[in-house]
């Protein structure tokens, strides 16, 4: 399409949409560029409608990042709110259009068409599941909705417990709400492998929700009294006053579908890198589409934010013409989530995901280095397991939890992982360092000299998954007052200090596993004791990481 | 060397000695390795020095990362505190030391000899030099003195405004005293360009710092009454109980020269990338080296701790042997500080470093974007100067200052620097969002946007250093009552959006350079004009960096 095509048409109007109609508007002053929007707003920060049903977020208006009256002063570009489209005429490249309001109908030309219909949320088909008590969040309604229910309830049930789900705990918890959290699968935040996520629900459960994990809802009930039961399918059975159903989304593909626009095998939308779909004239964006994993190649719709945004400015390329290398390269799945002061984030593959995905040779190291060198007041540990190929090195995904400085680390390794670093980069990396900000060898460098020295042969790995069948010696480093606290079954205590002077109690006639506290004193008893003969593996993360996984679905 | 080989001696335990130290006992056992430090400590933290006399770090043990005791318990490693290294034999490949205390004098063989003896503080020779109340602060015993001293004074007078002269201040500060800063040049924090200074010269002033930039110190002398007068190259005099002298460090090398190791151009101990001297038998690290930085290719010692551990780890492997591949790749300059709440950062080149150098073409943009979405609360801008090649658009460097979220845009940066990303590689990085932690177009897309927006030629820039000269017509896109607030002598206010119906009213006939507050709305205009045909520049940063550059020696 040339800058000659008159009418861009955009369904729906936030984030990839509202992205791409700026962006179109900047390359091509002369198009005609309408937004259409089932909803009351275009450019809403959806990311923020947690916190505004916790009042941390406190005016509605902040939520509104550009009104139509903005898109059209500053952009001219037409704005129509409250208007379904209700079909796409491929052949004669127009859509059917309803006013909600009026009921009106009508068609509309386009030269290209963009399709940023989002996800919505699923709902199960549960007895109940309709009830008024019941409610999904999605856009500023749905808000309302559930800021005018909470008036009357100290009671909450939370369904799922993945980034909304979490969110929404803080939030409800914030506004003194008793808080049930149900979760079907074993764990909370479903990105991130099991074991790193045992730190979160140990802070729900202080913070005083109460966790049920591994549970699923069969039905839902009104209560005569007034207030709802939720039925579990252990037996139990839940009272509260509303209910929030967090447990994902799917792309919203009815119209895509109808007009015969060809989704992927994941059931989003099928797009090339220009965000192109299989019609020459139909572009789409956001959460509708499937993209490819830029670890695994898997295609599946991922449904994030920055990833949308970016879409929507490469599909305005794309139909206004030039710049084609603008493409877009996959998604890293980078993601954060806040929860009771805990700060949760990954990049790149999980575990689980590299396991279901089965092509790529992995490792892993987990760290728990201080998110500033303990000298300085108030440092806090960092939770970091590092996945990298175990061919090249190559960076594959990390995740990360802590109190402070999580953020920084995740987006340093998505750089990384971005412009194909291995964990050899991760070694020599410069970082910023000042007492209060982070340590001469930042919590990165020591997640690639980990690595890095078990690929290089200095630091063998055992794996914990092997613990319960192994036929090794477990030689536990730390002093003796730490190994009285805790320890493995089975293992011997030589603190490191004295390793040298009790050779003679370590077999050689077997493999020895080492663990210390955090897994640094059993490098160096590796090193000791590999240069002496022995056969030597540690434990990576050492009792800090058994404590996540031993109470973890690993 | 092979592992045969026995005695490593180390001169100098601080950081990249003692790294040396530890990693070369992880790749030898057997090798006897004795480290030599004139001072009472090794391994102690002296990037917190400024935090000890400011009582924020409270015990003085917390400084000493690993005790004597720890190097011989757990490292089997020899340490000779208060032991001074005399001289260098190569050819009978010893060293004469002297025991501090007992005065004595030995020699040492060695088979590997690091050199680690860092840098000293420079004492310029003006009169008065040498009096007691003049300090520098290089170790745990200056920062002794220094307490001591502070315990009976109410004044002080700090000379030289980078890191260590702004981190003294703000602890000074904060024990209540009155502080002085004189700083030579026009500009504190020497490492980043003079613009970006001024939001720290504003806040050492606001926070009650009698700032005196571009003057010098002539003399010192003692006041009858006690305390002293610091006299200025302007004719002003200052009153003092106590001095703080902190303009820069030069590279520890008397012993080197003694023994005919080879310096660099810059009078840093010249090494290859595996740390070695021109004599096969002796390392060097850290700060007494000289290093190549990674952006100009400049070779000079560039005293940083990160650096100086990298290097110690190096050196070590390559005593040992094996892993050839691990060489040091060089310095990018990541720096940080905090000063009364603003945190200071940069990586790799600044615009200084560029034209001193003059061998690479670059271009800069400026940009004030928000820590956070602005519609969660707390949001504080983050003001950015990202150089890059105007040929490729490499990234060359970056600065960034503000309250929150600084360290993780300059590490992000400083991972791409490394890994040779361009500014496309920036606009389509995925980094961590949510609302309180950044936004669905991070600080580092919009760098990226808005220097490849540059590139492509979408968004051509102005220069601020060309506006006194110009005859561009300067149009400035803003709301009437932000023009009237302050603006640019000459410019002529259409606000964005009435833009379109007043094209006639923008002279078709000349450049027309744009302007609004941060670069946004005056990039939208550009996109609008050039569209219409006219010849369009963009003011980089907007008013926002005009408020930094007007004041600054740029």
């Amino acid at each position: 399409m040339n800058k000659t095509t008159r009418r861009i048409l955009i369904v729906g109007g936030v984030a990839g949409g509202a992205s791409c109609a700026a962006r179109a508007r900047r390359l091509c002053e002369k198009c005609e560029i309408v937004i259409f929007d089932r909803g009351p707003h275009v450019s809403f920060a959806n990311c923020g409608l947690p916190y505004f049903v916790g009042e941390v977020i406190q005016q509605e208006e902040k939520l509104l990042v550009a009104s139509p009256a903005l898109f059209s002063d500053r952009f001219n570009i037409g704005v129509h709110t409250e208007t379904e489209v209700l079909s796409i005429d491929r052949d004669n490249k127009s859509i059917l259009v309803r006013d909600l309001n009026s009921g009106e109908e009508r068609t509309e030309h386009y030269d290209a068409l963009v399709l940023s219909p989002g996800a919505r949320a699923i709902r199960p088909p549960l007895p109940g599941i309709d009830l008024p008590g019941i409610h999904v969040l999605r856009n500023i309604p749905d808000s309302q909705r559930i800021r005018a229910a909470l008036k009357h309830a100290k009671r909450a049930v939370i369904v799922g417990g993945g980034f909304i789900g979490l969110e929404m705990a803080e939030n409800l918890s914030g506004l003194g709400l008793n808080l049930t959290l149900i979760e079907k699968t074993a764990q909370v935040m479903p990105p991130l492998d099991p074991e790193m996520t045992v730190p979160i629900a140990d802070r729900l459960i202080a913070e005083g929700v109460d966790l049920r994990l591994g549970v699923g809802v069969t039905a839902f009930a009104e209560m005569p009294q007034g207030g709802l039961t939720v039925t579990l399918d252990n037996g139990d059975s839940v009272e509260t006053d509303i209910v929030i159903l967090a447990i994902g989304v799917q792309p919203e593909t009815s119209l895509a579908v109808a007009a015969g626009i060809e989704l992927g095998e994941r059931g989003g939308i099928k797009v090339d890198a220009s965000m192109r779909t299989n019609d020459r004239a139909i572009w789409a964006v956001g959460d509708a589409v499937e993209v490819n994993d830029l670890i695994t190649g898997v295609s599946q719709p991922i449904p994030l934010a920055g990833p949308a945004n970016r879409q929507g400015r490469i599909a305005a390329t794309s139909i206004i013409g030039g710049h084609p290398e603008l493409q877009f390269r996959g998604v890293q799945a980078t993601a954060i989530c806040g929860v009771f002061g805990l700060t949760v984030a990954s990049t790149g593959a999980s575990e689980k995901s590299l396991i279901r995905c089965g092509n790529l040779a992995y490792e892993k190291v987990y760290l728990h280095p201080g998110s500033h060198v303990s000298y300085f007041p108030g440092a806090t540990p960092i939770h970091i397991k590092l996945l990298f190929s175990s061919d090249d090195g190559r960076i594959l995904g990390a995740q990360a939890l802590g109190e402070n400085g999580v953020a920084r680390r995740i987006d340093v390794l998505s750089m990384a992982i971005q412009m194909g670093a291995t964990v050899y980069d991760l070694e020599e990396s410069e970082l910023c360092y000042a007492p209060q900000f982070g340590a001469a060898k930042d919590p990165v460098n020591f997640a690639g000299m980990i690595a890095a020295n078990h690929l290089r042969g200095d630091l063998p790995l055992a794996h914990w998954e092997d613990i319960a069948d192994t036929q090794a010696k477990i030689i536990d480093v730390r002093s003796p007052a730490e190994y009285e606290r805790r320890h493995l079954p089975g293992a011997l205590n030589i603190p490191l200090e004295s390793i040298r002077q009790r050779l003679s109690d370590i077999p050689s006639d077997q493999e020895v596993w080492l663990i210390c506290e955090v897994g640094q004193r059993a490098y160096y008893a590796t090193r000791l004791l590999m240069q002496n003969g022995y056969k030597v593996r540690v434990l990576s993360g050492g009792m800090k990481s058994w404590d996540f996984i031993s109470r973890s679905a690993l």
